[in-house]
């Protein structure tokens, strides 16, 4: 298809005002109710406010005129997999078995395993094309991208057999991300850093025959399955869908994190800021949105260049902001203390500030009717990924060869547009919270010199046990409150929380990344904080560094010469909505951690689908699911699990 | 997962009989109107009849009960993919856009795409897994398996650019397998194969970027794709579809045809017989339905074993009968012969004839709950694929390392069974029908002494073009009626028909795949068959093997100096279901082929999808597709295209 850069996609959209009597908004009282009932974020009511007064449709408006959902959709029992259905499973209507013989349990299983499959491929074809500019950096062939972490890039090249030596940078690069492409592929049929896993986890994965082959492999397997007539038992089913899920964890989600290392630098401890306020009143503000950091740096070189800071200028402002949102945002914050916007529910709000200039975005959880929100804005919407297009939006595809030439073209956009902000309609709410992150692997090992402190500190209980909390924003839950409620619950009673994804910079909206929120842990737990000068709540990254976690568990596990599910820990999703979430989850589970849900997933139409992933799984990796809406109960659920396997180390 | 041989997975299902006052089947009349209604199948209509009698639950009485279906999952405009919805889009309800802001055009394009997805996957997959056993065996790994055709295996390395020389057959293969297995992954970043194609037909894949570069990254990139927050463009989603779909119609199926004909012979041109009267009352009656030949060819082998015969004379039957069913049936018919006993709708029916010992699945089309039939008879379900395991089988694991062995198992619980057939309630109806099958694109050639007799045979009009009538069947269509119609109108009118899999299969019952039905053909069309020994309906294989009609399409352009798309040529699936056909009518379609559906696919909620796969595609692959389900109208939509695209070529 022919690309013409900086061309709408389709058409500029128009913008449409939503009729308040449409959404029964008459009553400033009722205004009031919704902006509480839908955040705990401070600086996103206002926005809110200002949106539902002013009919600027949100994804909260959306959600309620989606009610009441379709019952068998929301229970797994639907299926429109193939052309002799549509078919639902209605017991009370004689209707036990879809056209092709599927009971409810098939039915739901696959709908499942189909969600999982989207969710790996997601990761893992983000995964692909970093790997990919590895590739391309290392042969000259992608401007502007070098080896940021050579360190890393050789422990790498020595877990893979790679021969260093006294080789240059860019061959051994070059060797890395062959192996690593080759692992997406069936020839090899093995993943390496699946042998990060400590060899009890390992041998749990062979006896239930889910060792991933293969990045691809898993999924394309998984999306076989759920073809009519061939995956036929929901249980068989559901381990092809934890196969896919650690090929994501082991493998695309961490060949991503690992090689952004190496291209971008590891993450290092840093302090910035979080929240909408981020944004500035006299600079050109540029947010990017979505997931990969093979975009965004760039971005981030190119607003830094001297030219583009005297373009700036000259348009009035006073310099150029970049602020990120999501897990884009995670990864700058991460590796370059960029500022922090805010997360999956702030992707609209942030442009209804009227300060933004651009939203830049990639791919993933990218609302495609973002353009229409912008429409009543002067904020241009540019997207650069040839897999999303959102229509309405600048498009400027986006290729690693020649990425930095395209990034000062968007930035120059961005620049181009400050003067037709209208000054009379910006609202940046508040102030931005302080927030510690970049807590790698690499990071914390540094911190405490090691895992055995770690250990130790656990061993003699100043610190409980160690939970990661992970996931979105859904319009299902009063926006981070999930997150946050949790959060503080399990510092509260002295279990270190880890955090990726939308539920960091949910904490990071309230203050828990602050060293100071040591303040609100147990007292063992703040004693180890102070100590270090770190928060109770460590911020390891995006969705696809929940691989992070993964290892700092294999390493932890290890040190103790335990398998992963021996350990004292668990996972939390408080408010996940995406498919990418359901196969984190899955790997986490996989993994042999206790993974506590805040939102059901399409599954109550089979109990014994219910039951294989809240109870079943145990006999096969010694962890399960559980789903809990309310953050204090799951609160008590991973207390619980933990004080269990303390018992089990004999701690 | 350990895996006990032979133990039944789960449980063994007791025998349920339909209560008929449920069904409403008290009436003799309503009866006969029922099987009237289903099917055009003689020796099928005493079994429905029977089905209906006794309260055997078939795919007809299940798609009675979900009557009537949900109808925006009926129309494409429910999505279940995240957890911020059930989302359904309901214009008279304001719900115009799911809680993601995804709208009517993107919620039916994803749905579409992830249909694609799942059929280029279940090929694909399967072409992996032949592939693999092609490697397996040339390492000696895989007992029983060997070269049967070198002279394609190296033809084929030559197209790899695989030197052969004086090299023997194994090192060969293991060359070639290794090259088809890297065409899965992401190093090589493309596909062999798709170089058959003429240079028009390249360039327009090219110019549209739906070239694939591989197997399994096309579908991963698909279910990315899906993924909240992606796809955004209707129609940018839908060229990643044909991308997907090329890859399996050039690539996964391509393969999996060229790799079993290495391994198991390129079919010729022979005689067998078709339709449910194949069984014999006294033989050990053994069923091979699937779609893998990797399992059946070492069935037949077993079968053939002197051992296994003695066995079958000592339970006191006359021998051993295999039959085929669906596509592992036609892969065994058009290489050894085997006879046919049905598509589709005939796999629970044959069940009912009293007479099956054991029917061997594998994957692909099998009803889940096959048992459940089952078990009102003797008749034992083998499911063999890990990938499977039907609940209620028995489960005997299947691998080419020990694939000989397993196979004598199977054989020796079918012997072991016959005493246990109940005569009485034994009904074979009717008598097969001789079938002339094996119309592999060598046998064609062959036949023809190359494609310039055909091409010339096209130009001086004695045939006005040729259509591939392909597909499944669906109980929204009077069984085998859609394909037989539509077949007789297209050979009336002087085109020649290619089919292949359920298609192929009802031409059979139907007695056009015997030479005599020269006589229902247009006399230009019917002198060729004469002059040739032919029927004016050609049986070209299996599913993946509807890759062996574009190589046969490739051959008429490559012979004419045209694009795929300048031929007068056609597709058609009139009774398609599975989402394996959704990919071959897209590849059919993306390589320029003109395609009738005969059953709506779920995309009427999108006046914009609908618009872009009926017209708006012609622009960028000058094909579309059409749907109509009555035959004859069908038959004259091809007929109209067949002559524009003769006026095109100015013949």
């Amino acid at each position: 298809m022919e690309e013409k850069r900086g061309a709408y996609v389709r058409e500029r959209i128009a913008c449409t005002i939503l009729e308040r009597a449409k959404l029964s908004l008459m009553n400033p009282a009722l205004i009031e109710a919704k902006v509480e009932e839908r955040t705990i974020d401070e600086t996103a009511k206002p926005l809110i406010r200002l949106a539902l007064e002013e009919g600027i449709e949100t994804a909260w408006d959306r959600y309620e005129q989606q009610q009441p959902p379709c019952r068998y959709c929301a229970s797994g029992l639907s299926c429109s997999r193939c052309a002799m259905g549509p078919c639902r499973i209605i017991p009370e209507r004689q209707r036990f078995r879809g056209v092709c013989g599927a009971d409810a349990d098939l039915v739901v299983a696959r709908n499942l395993l189909d969600m999982i499959a989207t969710g790996a491929a997601a990761h893992s074809d983000h995964g692909r094309e970093i790997v990919e500019t590895l590739h391309k950096a290392a042969r000259g062939e992608a401007e502007g991208y070098g080896i940021t972490d050579p360190g890393k890039l050789r422990r790498v090249a020595g877990e893979y057999g790679i021969e260093t030596g006294d080789r240059d940078d860019a061959a051994v690069a070059g060797d890395v991300a062959l192996a690593m492409l080759e692992e997406f592929g069936t020839v090899k049929n093995a993943i390496q850093f699946v042998q990060r896993a400590p060899p009890q986890t390992l041998e749990l994965w062979e006896a239930a025959g889910i060792t991933p082959r293969s990045v691809d492999r898993e999924i394309v397997e998984a999306m076989h399955r759920v073809h009519m007539g061939v995956g036929a038992d929901y249980a068989n089913v559901l381990l092809q869908g934890l196969r896919a899920s650690l090929g994501d964890g082991w493998g695309g989600s961490l060949m991503a994190t690992e090689t952004s290392d190496i291209l971008f630098g590891t993450p290092q401890v840093n302090m910035s800021r979080v929240n909408l306020a981020v944004l500035k009143d006299d600079r050109v503000n540029i947010a990017l949105h979505g997931h990969n950091p093979v975009l965004s740096e760039m971005i981030v070189r190119a607003a830094a260049e001297p030219a583009m800071l005297e373009l700036a200028e000259e348009a009035g402002s006073a310099g150029i902001n970049l602020v990120g949102l999501c897990c884009t945002g995670n990864e700058l914050l991460m590796r370059k203390g960029i500022p922090q916007a805010g997360n999956h529910l702030n992707q609209e709000l942030i442009i209804a500030t009227g300060a933004l200039e651009v939203m830049i975005v990639d791919y993933q959880c990218i609302f495609p009717s973002l353009p229409r929100t912008a429409s009543c804005f002067h904020t241009h919407i540019v997207s650069t990924s040839p897999k999303s297009k959102v229509p309405g939006s600048l498009y400027y595809p986006f290729y690693p060869e020649s990425a930095l030439e395209t990034a000062r073209e968007i930035v120059s956009l961005a620049i181009a547009n400050f003067p037709n902000r209208n000054p009379g309609k910006v609202l940046i709410p508040g102030e931005p919270v302080e927030a510690m992150t970049g807590f790698s692997v690499e990071a914390i090992g540094h911190l405490f010199g090691g895992f055995k402190p770690v250990i130790d500190a656990i061993a003699e209980g100043s610190i409980l046990g160690a939970a990661g909390v992970v996931g979105c924003n859904n319009p299902k839950v009063r926006h981070d409150e999930g997150h946050v409620t949790l959060t503080k619950e399990l510092i509260r009673r002295g279990i270190l929380v880890v955090e990726t994804g939308c539920a960091a910079i949910a904490s990071g909206k309230a203050g828990l990344l602050r060293p100071e929120a040591a303040d609100l842990a147990a007292p063992g737990l703040a004693n180890v904080c102070r100590t270090f000068g770190i928060p109770p709540v460590l911020h390891m990254g995006s969705c696809v560094d929940c691989s992070r976690i993964l290892v700092l568990a294999a390493g932890l596990a290890r040190e103790l010469g335990v398998g992963i599910h021996q350990l004292p820990i668990a996972g939390a999703a408080p408010e996940w909505y995406s498919q990418k979430a359901v196969s984190i989850g899955s790997y986490f589970v996989a993994s042999g951690v206790f993974t506590v849900l805040g939102v059901m997933p399409k599954i109550a139409g089979s109990g014994n689908v219910a039951d294989l992933l809240t109870r079943g799984l145990n006999g096969l990796v010694h962890a399960s699911f559980a789903v809990e809406p309310d953050p204090v109960r799951a609160a008590d659920l991973i207390e619980a699990h933990i004080r269990e396997k303390r018992n089990g180390l004999g701690i």
